[in-house]
């Protein structure tokens, strides 16, 4: 039981990190009273949204929990899903949405704090919002670790009922991202589309009612919907080896990922305090030495915890998984830093972008989308190389391994991914508040390294998502295996995999179409809404009249909550219907043509809206004839273009992958049952 | 040796066919001095890019038939790879060039003929464009089929060599299309961003000296590229089936697809006569019944032929085949009619698509792209049933007969899709030489049931590539199946075959992005260059200076060849350098993830293309407030977005995905020896 001792420590550690870091960020002054109304406002509009979307997720929650609930009478009971797994489901969606509740509640507190902040300098204003994404990050990986540790020892640590977790926090980030990604992007697109385009007033000014909402989109989409995808995949990356090393019936080989997932909390509460106290002069380098000190406090430690361990199953070594662990993390931190080459002005291929922005929007999207699809091409090998060099050394529980070694510094990786977001919102704020340029100033520096850290949490996710739904799958296929009597030939010359494969294939696609159509739907009524209030409202041009942001927050969450249902339960659907009509083996298929297909569409979405948004800003930044110009001009199309590609498209295609595959998992045993 | 008899017999039928319609249109009117000399210079242009083109393919070539021809000294003389695979190989080019070369000279002189007859009517016009059309079609089936009976006849069809053949094809084509899609659209966008853009001049005005060179890339991207494109999926299905065959071991299974081939050009060459009878009322009904005529002979003459084969192999029935030839036939047919439904103006998704173009640029450009991911849905639902079909009645012949099933009818298929450009050019030609509106009127009509025809001929094309790669990898699966003195487990839990997938799933995005760049750049030099003429050519605004096309031509056909050899040289490297390093299950895994990943790639890029170009289309009629409104700006945008993306990108892959598999069968032996 040493394994759970040190989890709950670990677990209890880092909540304790989190009480601080809250106690710290409501201390300081939330700023004068204009601008706590305008961050109760934010935070009333995101509470709401939270609270619309639970309700929404509630409903298909209750179907999955009869039908696995009911699983035994109609598939009989040597089928392990029952009652039991359902439980599992249930805590699994409690504990994301309890770390997505606190990630943003922290966040839209700190926001104004944050601006209030920049009033005293770079580094305070640091501080606090680091501090936000920290809580984030730190309370995602604890609440999903210690309800997993429930779970394990509630029910035995048997895989049919725990892999029901994984389901649980599978269905809540479906929602809470794809949910979110419509919201913020819906609301950002109507936002600029009828304020930049039409009344050519700036981005974030109070006069345009849409803006509110386009605040609130930030919180619910990159902070709650960002941390409830990660949470999955972190999630899903222990669930996954524990499963594969279910399979093998290796019982050593399922303590390893707790301690290692231990490990990896105290690395990133290190890696957070480093950044608390680090001496700053450039926000980017204190969030990068963080990270880099946690990486390397994490593959030290798990050659330690690896050799101490000391399993040696069938012909591996007994480093084996410490070698997939170090895949693993150096992995995440080669793909984060390719979002960051492909999406940076720093570099070339953004500079070249916004070059060609002078040949109107039309050069800029075509070269906006093929450096998206040129970006694809390192992560993609990295990965490859990785799976490789995992199995080597550990066979398959050495992929799952090393998608763990990805995830494990989750906490210090979400961190600093979650505290763009509030120092976006802190520029807002600053704006609509009429604060003095200064201050706008020192949130604009913020916010740019939040843009860069935002690239490289969207090619982590990513990445990580990848590698999780690797795990998953290679999971599913042990398990089918280990359920069927004779063994299962998954072989390419086998038709149902090929029709799996190419069925698989198309669903991102069909997902992703869904979801671009309900931003434009979103972006369409916010936009009527906002030349109504325009048009409606006496004096509002003057800023006499007052913008009504309710009812723009109140379209955009409806619209947001409509359009993922559909996506939302095809997700779920598909896949059972493959596994029960075509069976267990076009289901692997399936699994695997998704993940082939949806990995570089993700990739590609989110580095070609990165880099478009990018190349705006570079030009904004007075290069190439600045605001105004027409390559200025074509670069908004750009961007506009990009947003929902990058935060709605990509973003739940992970999801998507992730889902349909833990489903599967979940469901092996009564896939065979039938077959 | 009666399935060669028939084979030529039903070849040299179709060839005279090809006589009698040239003649036809050479006899017509080729209209007054300017039209000639207007055709005349596009003539001119065709020519000298195809001639470059030929030298550029010329030193690939050589590189390939020395590697070929050394082959035995490297791999040992086991390996049946050597200089008769050279030979092949070169034929295999040599046909696919000539039939190319026909094509693209007949097209050519039917231009201004078919503007002269419009001055006649509808009738006349549609029947000089549509013999252009039914010659590319009918030359490319009967060359290709009487080049492979040629080849299969001197190597008594062993196919370690006669694939060589289709390899050849497959090179020729990917020049032909990726450099005659490069040239195309970087002309066109060029000509566009310029013209109608910036000088504010319309379509096909004769001061715009890119004018010419975009009414080139018409012949070299649409009737020589897609020619090779389709002749190349055309030899590959044939040649997958008789591979298949092969290692079946089962002799009488070889003559098959010989007796089918042929009753398929005699179904092609009815059809054809069906439409140059046919009373025409309306273009689109006597294309499509000719069509329709061609398919139900095809199945019916199938199904005698093979019961008369009377084959009972393994476990499957007599007319196993037959029912795969049906699910090949329909399918191609099905996945042309959603290529149209979702990209004419008459259905609802173009008009909704028109619609947003209401809120902006970047509105619909997202909403097309969107749209063409949803329309992928269908295509490859239908293939991944007509792949079981297939499997289920035949086997893995089966999948390969399916294939040859949908590309059986290609001399009539073809014919409509090659007639599109021709009318394209008549309609410049006519616009040129400033002929009265009435002509106009007739060659719009023409044109517009010509884009319906190319969006089925893109929607086809990537079908049946799609088709034909699968039965490629099935026979590279079942030839290195056959070497391999113990099976070979190609399963998804072994790491290599995940490891190809992904990477394969990679090179589509790389080559895509590369393409794209490359017809960006292009566009932006004959910018430049068109720039330069509008300032120094004296009155040529007026009509008066006389505007340079040569120089555009010149600056797209460089560019183009340019562009396409590193794209290209990768095509043929990344599969070798696959094999060689990973091994032949690896490259199996590679193939069919760059299948799965191009399909849905290839369809949305063919289908978002299409339906933005016919967006505008339908704006520019007079819907929406009609040319010149803030929509139609909008759709302008999309349609030059989508323009690469439809004819570079798309059918680009297509060959891509078919190459990688050729080459990989090709050279099966030869990775085989080295693991």
């Amino acid at each position: 039981m040493s394994h759970i001792l040190v989890s709950v420590v670990a677990g209890a550690l880092g909540l304790i990190g989190v009480g601080i870091l809250v106690k710290g960020i409501l201390k300081a002054s939330p700023g004068d009273e204009l601008m706590q109304e305008l961050s109760r406002t934010i935070q009333k509009g995101a509470r709401t949204f939270l609270y619309r979307e639970y309700r929404a997720v509630a409903v298909v929650a209750v179907i999955v929990v009869i039908f696995l609930s009911i699983a035994p009478l109609f598939f009989g009971h040597k089928v392990e899903v029952n009652w039991q797994t359902a439980i599992a489901f249930v805590i699994g969606m409690f504990c994301s949405a309890l770390a997505g509740w606190i990630g943003m509640s922290v966040a839209t507190r700190a926001n104004s704090r944050t601006t209030q902040a920049a009033k005293s300098g770079l580094k305070p204003a640091l501080n606090i919002s680091f501090s936000a994404g920290a809580v984030t990050g730190l309370s995602v990986v604890c609440v999903a670790f210690l309800g997993l540790v429930v779970v394990y020892l509630l029910f035995k640590g048997r895989p049919a009922i725990v892999n029901g977790y994984a389901m649980g926090a599978s269905l809540m980030a479906l929602f809470a991202r794809a949910g979110g990604g419509i919201y913020t992007k819906g609301a950002d697109m109507g936002a600029d589309l009828v304020g930049k385009v039409e009344a050519g007033i700036p981005e974030d000014d109070p006069r345009n009612p849409a803006v509110i909402a386009d605040n609130v989109g930030d919180n619910v989409g990159d902070v709650a919907g960002l941390g409830a995808d990660l949470l999955e995949s972190y999630v899903e990356s222990i669930i996954a080896t524990l499963a594969i090393a279910s399979s093998l019936a290796f019982i050593s080989l399922t303590y390893l990922p707790f301690y290692l997932a231990a490990w990896g909390i105290i690395s990133s509460l290190i890696g957070v305090i480093w950044v608390k106290l680090a001496r700053v002069k450039d926000p980017q380098s204190a969030l990068n030495s963080g990270t880099y000190l946690a990486a390397i406090l994490m593959i030290v430690g798990s050659f330690f915890i690896v050799r101490r361990a000391g399993i040696a199953y069938q012909d591996y070594s007994v480093l084996g998984p410490f070698w997939a662990i170090i895949a693993g993390v150096i992995s995440g931190l080669v793909i984060a830093e390719v979002s960051v080459y492909y999406s940076s002005s720093k570099y070339r291929p953004v500079r070249d972008l916004a070059n060609s922005a002078q040949s109107g929007p039309a050069v800029v999207v075509v070269n906006g989308l093929a450096l998206g699809m040129l970006s694809t091409v390192v992560p993609i090998i990295v990965i490859a190389v990785a799976t490789l060099i995992g199995y080597h050394f550990s066979g398959m529980y050495g992929v799952a391994t090393a998608a763990m070694g990805m995830l494990s510094i989750l906490g210090i990786t979400l961190a600093v991914d979650s505290y763009g977001p509030v120092a976006d919102n802190a520029g807002g704020i600053a704006e609509m508040a009429h604060l003095p340029s200064e201050v706008r100033e020192v949130t604009d520096k913020l916010d740019a390294v939040g843009n860069t850290t935002a690239a490289i949490g969207k090619g982590f996710a990513i990445g990580s998502a990848a590698f999780a739904a690797l795990g998953l799958i290679t999971a599913y296929l042990a398990t089918i295996n280990a359920i069927s009597p004779r063994p299962i030939s998954l072989s390419l010359t086998d038709p149902m995999l090929v029709a799996g494969l190419l069925i698989g294939g198309m669903v991102p696609y069909l997902y992703g179409s869904l979801l671009a159509t309900g931003v434009g739907k979103i972006a369409f009524k916010v936009v009527e809404e906002v030349r109504r209030q325009f048009r409606e409202i006496p004096g509002i041009m003057e800023g006499k009249g007052k913008a009504d942001p309710s009812k723009c927050v109140d379209i955009a969450a409806r619209g947001a909550l409509r359009s993922m249902m559909f996506p939302g339960i095809l997700a779920i659907v598909i896949p059972i219907g493959i596994g029960f009509s075509l069976g267990p083996v076009a289901l692997g298929g399936f699994l695997v043509g998704a993940l082939v297909v949806g990995l570089p569409l993700g990739i590609q979405t989110a580095n070609s809206g990165a880099a478009m948004d990018n190349a705006k800003k570079y030009i904004e930044e007075g290069n190439l004839g600045g605001k105004g110009s027409e390559a200025h001009k074509a670069s908004v199309v750009g961007d506009t273009v990009g947003d929902p590609l990058k935060d709605t498209v990509g973003p739940s295609i992970n999801i998507l992958i992730k889902l349909m595959s833990v489903i599967s998992l979940v469901l092996a045993p009564i896939i065979m049952a039938l077959h």
